[in-house]
């Protein structure tokens, strides 16, 4: 856990991506399988814009006050829409963890920028799993779940059918993951972009 | 709206019995469908107590301070763990929706009992459906939605080759919670049980 002992995770993108199912097994690794503090919220109203989709998810180890995100430490964007709507509050640390192929334009934050559709595409044979691929890099990215509980969490959730492309999508995002040297991006919050 | 302009829900259940598909369907067909502003959260934690499990949305006109529950309008509980866990801070004139064969003993609260078990079973051929009958209740007796809005949330949601049966089982919940008489329930919040 982090100094402040509440770490914030926002995810972003766009409907039909799988943002929320991604956020509630986070949620459920955490909250179930790491016996955490976990609050997950998805907020709608007039003002959502462009079509971008966001959930958050907020951990602790201890109870949570406030539910909602902050200043995310982390945020997940799936499209550029959800990046240029979710992606400008992040704490000075924080880390923007990105589609590479479809988030062109990304947040003056450290990015860690990862082709997960094409990874879903290429590895699992469907798009559809590019959720569960980012999942698998936040998970590892975020330091703060073991890969057993997001495993045992996304097979507690997947639709019955799609538990084996889901669980090779969550690996395979890991692994993606893990070829970035978080220690080699650029200090906090510089001006470049 | 009621008078003070923020509508809770809380929809309890266990584990498997899809609470929280019920919680994000009614806050998309609200939010999404209906233009309002709208939180929905689940929250996890060591304190989860007994495999209940709770899901909640707040709705309200305007923008929404505090995403969780404080003291719920409408309780939903789908099994007795999560009525006896979760049901006992309503609003004096709350209602509390429980599926009628499986939660046995009830809050101290006006109570509309319904067989959404049974009727799943009876009706659609399946008790996975039950949360998509107890859905159509509380849909129907929170009278914050449109059905359509309900609909169209919910084919939205539904896993794919799922829509029909989902459907069939929300317009089951819906005429069951026609037959129920609000204004004939007792007065708020006695101690009769």
């Amino acid at each position: 856990m982090t100094d402040q002992d509440r770490y914030e995770i926002r995810f972003g993108g766009s409907g039909g991506q799988g943002i929320i199912l991604a956020a509630i097994v986070m949620a459920e690794a955490a909250g179930i399988y790491e016996g955490k503090h976990v609050c997950q919220t998805q907020s709608y109203g007039p003002e959502a814009r462009g079509g971008a989709s966001k959930a958050e998810v907020v951990i602790s180890n201890e109870v949570i006050d406030y539910p909602k995100a902050l200043r995310p430490n982390l945020f997940l964007s799936m499209s550029q829409a959800s990046c240029d709507a979710y992606g400008a509050d992040l704490t000075p640390d924080g880390l923007a963890v990105v589609d590479e192929t479809l988030v062109r334009h990304r947040p003056h934050a450290r990015v860690a920028a990862i082709p997960f559709t094409r990874i879903a595409r290429e590895k699992c044979g469907t798009e559809v799993v590019a959720n569960m691929v980012a999942l698998g890099a936040v998970g590892h990215l975020c330091r703060l779940v073991k890969p057993k509980s997001l495993e045992k969490a996304l097979l507690a959730r997947a639709p019955k059918g799609t538990e084996e492309v889901n669980l090779k999508a969550l690996r395979a995002g890991v692994r993606a993951a893990k070829k970035i040297d978080i220690s080699a991006l650029p200090a906090p919050a510089g001006e470049e972009d």
